[in-house]
């Protein structure tokens, strides 16, 4: 069978990757580079699920070669310790929103409708990435431990506020935005508008007796998010009601 | 010792607490009733804690015992099965909240003060109960599923969108508000915006190199949120910029 046979090349004894270290080891050339970066692919994608559905501590790392049809040995090849994967999956959720963010162009915007894509940018992400809401509130749940042995994501981050400020700084030079708005305090409120109703759905769909992942309320939040959003961000005078 | 003579005295054999209720026993008429109320709430505060540092898998029954230097059997006594104790602390810090919130008295102030102070509450209520941020995640985490169980919680939570209609009822009516604001969608942003960066803190401070539970970080995003909130709940002209 060709799985076996690709099994049988990637599992030569070689070295196997430090322990103490988050990317995955350095593969030598070899006769089979798709194969092997298509099990990688497979490996992290089923951590992720993985991790998402079990957390840390739940999470097995036979579990995880199972799903991605991959073994034990090629797994830590790849990736390391149970640690070392965990930080990856945590690293690569991370390069995934950053990357998409980066790729926005808001600096090709003007200033308002700048800020509402990056926003509804933010709520398509986390809303069709249930498994990046679960690991994130787990690893917080950690205290951030392992994720703060990560330098690349806070490099990867900073890109985002520097886009933020431009368009903030557009905006007041045009009169459109308030002034002295933090990007990282707006931000985080795009975040909060985007993630805490699913994160928190369950609970709060029972409270209140509301189904807060029935399209018609999610569609509503994002309307409302907007207002809140545009209102916060504009000067405008608005009609006042009679 | 005056404690050991306290526990034999609760420890007399008595029915067991039936199983599937979330209500502790109740008591009978009885020589001591505030040893066995001061115990019983010890042992709450004990399992709060414990549920909030590991979860609703990882805490054990022993362990809040020991926390509230009382014994397992006292502990069924009163609470029956972990299960039931884990809802009665669910049902305990939305009890808090919900009690809290009704004495803010909201009907007798102004529309746009009476938000904000219904904000303020709820910024101050998660700042300072960092336990209920934790069990309210956890339990988010299990979809929800011990919640789900009880009907107080939900029958508790209605009077708060009640007391919000009104005060955003009145709102319109004085052309001081947007219309057709709803409450739940302002809850939940009210919550989210004093919720999110203590849950996902850690995560965040690391991305953004920025210390989000220091007091001035703090500050200011108390000061955004009621600008944010300001901002959607009124119609008032503001000055553009020059």
């Amino acid at each position: 069978m060709a799985k076996s046979a690709v099994l049988q090349t990637d599992m030569r004894p070689r070295p196997v990757a430090p322990r103490n270290t988050s990317r995955p080891a350095k593969k030598r050339p070899q006769r089979r580079p798709r194969d092997a970066a298509a099990t990688s692919d497979r490996i992290l994608e089923a951590a992720i699920a993985e991790f998402a559905e079990h957390g840390y501590a739940g999470a097995r790392i036979d579990a995880i070669a199972q799903r991605a049809d991959a073994n034990m040995r090629m797994l830590y090849h790849y990736f390391g310790s149970k640690n070392d994967l965990y930080l990856r999956v945590l690293e690569a959720v991370f390069e995934r929103i950053r990357l998409k963010e980066q790729k926005l162009n808001l600096k090709s915007m003007a200033p308002l409708p700048a800020m509402v894509k990056l926003f509804d940018f933010t709520y398509d992400h986390f809303a069709s990435n249930p498994l990046f809401i679960r690991i994130l509130t787990s690893e917080n749940l950690l205290d951030g431990r392992h994720l703060s042995r990560s330098i690349r994501v806070s490099s990867l981050s900073s890109p985002l506020l520097v886009a933020m400020k431009d368009v903030l700084r557009r905006g007041e030079a045009d009169g459109v935005f308030r002034r002295g708005i933090d990007p990282l305090q707006l931000y985080v409120s795009m975040v909060a508008m985007s993630y805490f109703h699913i994160s928190n759905g369950p609970t709060l769909s029972h409270l209140f007796s509301t189904n807060l992942s029935a399209a018609r309320w999610r569609n509503e939040r994002r309307r409302h998010a907007h207002e809140m959003l545009q209102a916060y961000l504009t000067m405008e005078p608005k009609p006042v009601p009679a």
